[in-house]
């Protein structure tokens, strides 16, 4: 199977659990079901999700159940992408193409919507199938890195307030870590407990989740200069006129290019204790930087 | 102890928790944790974790950590308050007395500091030192009781699209039971699953649970006609300037006030089964109905 069939796959059997995990549009309030529905099935890649079962692939030869906490890490990603679009925040009418959960929805539906996203989440973990232990450890995992010490939510507080300030190295640095950078680890981390990974593996996953991460959030920054917006889904040039810190504004292309092809290799050495197993790993440290949207 | 100075310290037990498990003013992004500390600390008066510990006491005699737990309810209830009254949801600009979260930080934190209280409760269960089953009950009974399904935001949902519909009976009890009902609700049932309650005692204090939830509903309907904004600390009669759909709309006030009395009496014969441990419980159900603010 090429990479571009796994990813396809492991595509459709994220959709086939979100379809299953989230409330459907004839459940009542029918309004909020087909608002999350609507932003979680606008075209999203399913980065997190398919990062979370390669993980587990890498770890054990067939962690059942496993579609079920990787759809977690996309209903958390959904819900940060409908709050971040919202007037009060990035002010963003276009997402994968389409309008934003408020244009469509109204914006007292896309924050409840989002709200609601990051709830089930959790309950989805509450109800997985596994021990005890290995939810709690999940549940903590996600809320940790979505949180707002070092997690995704401190990140976004990290990047509103940094829009017109001087880019430097050290606030990209953590406005990246934080903001992107920690839910891309936990997906690693999440998969590998669920798979039970021992602590080797573990720190093995989280060092090759670090380094891709921040490979992806470059490129991310290099495309918005580079592509146009048909391409991208979104409107392209955002950070430049927004004033956001990015790696093109602090460091140059040229030398973005090189930090994102740096990080791939990094993520490749972090794979080092792993056999063949972690083979789509590595294939997809490298699709992350080679994409062109 | 008389019940005034038991909630007195009730509320100084769930302060103490709050001030321990959400992340100081000095820590980074300082503006998300002051935002977050300022709704948390403007006034509550705490009535989930105390209903929650309240139940704990019911079922063992020193449910010991009880305050973590209970502080979780109020983590929920504090972000649903700050999304609540933002300016696409309710619009208001004061509450408790003092202005709402977005008129004192601006919207963009407001909304980002409802997400991190949310997503902290989860943490915080997460974190427990209980036995991970009783965490991942806990977990559940919190994600559902704040869900789409029965919970808090499908309630929120059916109150936003009521509002200027005709104040049905059914319509009416729909928002109730899922807007407060159910978060109150499961106030009762946390603190009865941590203090390890049997399958009567959580039916029994579900029951309960689901009485006083009423009652508390329709006092806070009541009073909204009744007093003035300077006594309830929020605007006073915004219910029916936006055509809300509430107790005193759809059966008068009188009759409202009699069915506030029948619920605090079908919430004492719920708590038949115990005894003087329930006391509090007993008397917190009086309280509720009797309540002037």
């Amino acid at each position: 199977m090429t990479l571009a069939e796994y990813v396809a796959q492991q595509q459709l059997r994220i959709d086939e659990a979100l379809r299953r995990l989230v409330p459907s549009e004839t459940t009542t309030p029918e309004s909020i079901h087909r608002a999350m529905r609507y932003s979680l099935f606008a075209g999203g890649k399913r980065v997190r999700p398919i990062l979370c079962m390669a993980a587990a692939e890498a770890v054990s030869d067939s962690p059942d159940g496993i579609e079920s906490p990787a759809s977690t890490l996309e209903l958390i990603h959904t819900y940060s992408l409908i709050h971040d679009d919202l007037p009060a925040l990035d002010n963003d009418d276009l997402r994968r193409g389409v309008p934003t959960c408020h244009k469509k929805f109204g914006e007292a539906i896309a924050i409840l919507a989002g709200d609601a996203l990051l709830t089930l989440a959790f309950q989805v973990l509450a109800q997985l199938a596994c021990d005890p232990e290995c939810k709690s450890r999940l549940i903590e995992e996600l809320a940790v890195a979505s949180g707002t010490v070092g997690g995704m939510i401190g990140g976004q507080v990290n990047d509103l307030e940094g829009e017109g300030k001087h880019p430097t190295a050290a606030l990209l640095e953590a406005i990246h870590r934080a903001k992107t950078g920690a839910l891309l680890r936990a997906s690693l981390r999440m998969g590998a407990i669920y798979a039970g990974a021992d602590d080797e593996q573990l720190a093995a996953l989280s060092c090759y989740g670090e380094h891709v991460g921040l490979a992806f959030q470059i490129v991310d920054d290099v495309l918005d200069v580079e592509q146009p917006s048909e391409k991208l889904g979104k409107t392209a040039g955002k950070d430049e006129k927004q004033k956001k810190i990015t790696f093109p504004a602090v460091y140059g292309l040229e030398r973005s290019r090189e930090m994102a092809e740096h990080e791939r290799l990094a993520a490749h050495v972090a794979l080092r204790p792993f056999d063949e197993r972690a083979e789509r790993l590595r294939e997809l440290a490298d699709f992350i930087v080679q994409r062109k949207a």
